[in-house]
């Protein structure tokens, strides 16, 4: 057994390839790519050149240009294509999985699109393509393959291994035959197994399972996700409004899209508003990180306006200043955790979930128990430890307790409101909930004092 | 086609069921379950007290109860291993395969665990619980099968159908058959297309591939899941230290695996300290959280000391204290930002990932474009728009600045330095930065103030 050959995948290697590349040394670029894995290629094409890299997809074969185009990062994937002709294209695509295919295109604009479309010669894959562009990119439709292995009710296993035979040059990975009626409508499974171990006369109806899971064209990839992931599924079909069966998804997409979905939700509530990467430029990753900064500082400057309301009394009581960070963190962090479980509850949604005035109500248990620890704790320190007046260790005490309650009661609900508008609820634990928080504490926090301290 | 029976998961079932089972209405209970797939049967016994869901699990068929444990929850499934007797466990552990098995004894203690081994008559299944419970939980080894079909390279396709027949009942989904030599070392792989596609007296080894990826049982299972992932495996053997074939995971294993990490992070960056559901009691989400809410709450009070220190020029300049938000805020976000990129990259580490020098140079420069920009404009609202005097606008938006490169240098160090002592870094994208972050704009902002404002 071979291992994949890893060790080539260095920085000695990298810049032995780009010198290679430079004076077109092709003997040494296809030896030295020969055998390595294909996506260990793309992750070397992402670090190239675009220009070097369209170098080294025109040397290889057709179709390992086309298994690597469909591996590399979107940021590199979309300067090759506007590099390379619409001719050299469509002949790549023409060797992808229709699915893939449809990705590839959905780069272009609708224009170049109906370029690529023409220079399609095989009919077959243009019409899945074209099936696929229709469906939204994060449903089902959008993830599905065209490539999967049919069977009719009424054939036999013979019947079923020739259709396999005839198809497996289009279909890389299957685990499990679909069962079809006349109408192409899905009425079950069959697994490899079961076909191999059946005699070849058996009538496929026969050792078919019915209770197949299936999932519609328009369902969101998420819930796909959710979907087979509870069930233990390697594929499952996707059916059109007449149960038409029209593709597959198997679980090797599926855990690319819960991949995704996490990095976006972590992105989301580190307050980064694309999809960037270590790799991205200076000014790009600083494009996606201004905007909740500057949310951010202006809520600041709202909030430096409303201390300065609470002057008079700031000015008599000097200490009340010392504690407004703590106040405005504590704040911050409750929300962050109230609504990072609320997030996660909603990403994994199940048939017994709290209704909200549950959630309100545990939400409410938890902060009660946790802001009396904090408050007293705060009270402690500060009239003991720090020294101050027993008052003014109540007033911070006091405020600390409230701003728990508010702030836990905010994470519940804004994450809840953003789900409800079909808003990622992942961003209201991020920098939204902190410069909310932070606002309401000051208002708390001030409030308490001017009651407490007769300011 | 029958879909599952997803109409049955309402709460109204769930109170029939309940009823049901009070009163040991054994013919509905079964009756209403049956067909039900074994994930929703689980989600149904997670909502029930334990009592109740063990009187499910004897009532039911064997197999569908050793099936059903497996689905349950953690918390669920600690608290119905409580009750049930070790002759019944160990009957249940007979059911299932032994990556299974291996999870469901390593929740009892090491006399328990004894005796339960005492209990299971099938040797083989014995021998490979055995084997697994040697393996660290987060290892390949750790989540790997026993159950996998293993040709020798010298059988012929029919002696290997045989042998698939003969295993086919213990193996439940395969997609590769592994070749081994006499000395069971991995050799390579065959696809059951493959075999499917070949005459029967085919040898094994003139059809296989031998560029197959194997994976240590050592092996981190985050590792793990960036292999299948890049490679896009359904399965991958797992070898020992002489390349002996000793399990293999299928990329479903690995789903739960990615999901789990993700889930893990988010919690880590959300401050919360221990793997929380929102079904869990109100006492067990407030001790999860409760630690870095205090951990904030004592850096708060260390803020407030060192804003003590400041006093006198605070009571000079009193509209020092309204931009403590601002400051404090800005330094928690960018610091977030910062260390979620770190933590990502960290994640899907690649041979070509940045050095930390070149890290560090990136962050700077993104922070110096930020920071310009964040620094100009509350310079202005300050110094314009809140009509400031110019030389209190400048303090505040130099205090900015520094404040966002200091911020940025800690969230791209911090999550480095944990990683390299072997802590998980996305906790320091949560309360751990904020808090450090805190404290350090304090101190900046303080001290800019006293340069320019000559306090």
């Amino acid at each position: 057994m071979e291992q994949i050959k890893k060790f080539e995948l260095s920085k000695e290697y990298l810049e032995r390839l780009q010198s290679g590349i430079a004076v077109q040394e092709t003997a040494y670029i296809l030896d030295s790519l020969a055998g390595v894995n294909v996506a260990d290629i793309a992750a070397i094409l992402d670090e190239l050149d675009t220009s070097e890299s369209i170098f080294v997809l025109r040397l290889v074969e057709s179709q390992l240009a086309a298994d690597i185009l469909i591996e590399l990062y979107d940021n590199t994937l979309e300067k090759v294509l506007q590099e390379v002709k619409i001719k050299e294209i469509a002949s790549w695509i023409q060797l992808m999985d229709s699915d893939d295919g449809a990705d590839i295109i959905s780069f272009y604009s609708d224009k170049e699109r109906e370029e690529i479309i023409a220079e399609i010669d095989d009919r077959i894959k243009l019409e899945q393509i074209l099936e696929l562009l229709r469906y939204e990119e994060d449903t089902a439709g959008g993830i599905m393959a065209k490539e999967f292995i049919r069977a009719n009710k009424n054939w036999n296993v013979v019947q079923t291994i020739n259709e396999i035979r005839r198809q497996a040059e289009n279909v890389d990975k299957f685990y499990s035959i679909y069962v079809v009626n006349n109408k192409q409508q899905l009425l079950g499974r069959v697994s490899l197994k079961k076909i191999i171990l059946s005699a070849s006369e058996t009538i496929i109806e026969n050792i078919m399972e019915d209770e197949v899971i299936s999932v519609p064209v328009y369902m969101d990839q998420e819930e796909v996700a959710i979907l087979m992931r509870k069930y233990d599924l390697e594929s499952v079909p996707v059916v059109n409004a007449k149960n038409k069966l029209v593709g597959r998804i198997t679980v090797d997409d599926i855990l690319d899209v819960v991949q995704e979905e996490a990095e976006e939700d972590m992105q989301a509530m580190a307050g980064v508003s694309a999809d960037i990467e270590e790799s991205d430029s200076v000014f790009t990753i600083s494009k996606a990180r201004l905007p909740w900064l500057l949310i951010g500082v202006i809520g600041g400057l709202m909030g430096a306006k409303l201390i300065g309301f609470f002057e008079g009394g700031l000015s008599k009581y000097l200490a009340l200043a010392s504690f407004i960070p703590l106040v405005a963190a504590t704040g911050g962090n409750v929300g962050i955790q109230a609504s990072s479980l609320i997030v996660q509850s909603l990403a994994s949604k199940s048939a017994f979930d709290d209704t909200p005035w549950q959630r309100f109500l545990k939400g409410f248990l938890v902060a009660l128990l946790n802001g009396i620890v904090l408050g007293v704790f705060v009270f402690l320190v500060v009239a003991y430890l720090y020294g101050f007046e027993p008052v003014f260790g109540v007033t911070v005490g006091v405020a600390l307790f409230c701003v728990v309650l508010l702030s836990s009661f905010m994470g519940t609900i804004t994450p809840l409101v953003l789900h409800h508008f079909g808003i990622n609820p992942a961003i209201a634990s991020g920098p939204f909930i902190t410069t909310t928080n932070d606002l309401l504490g000051l208002a708390v926090y001030f409030g308490v004092a001017m009651l407490l301290l007769n300011l």
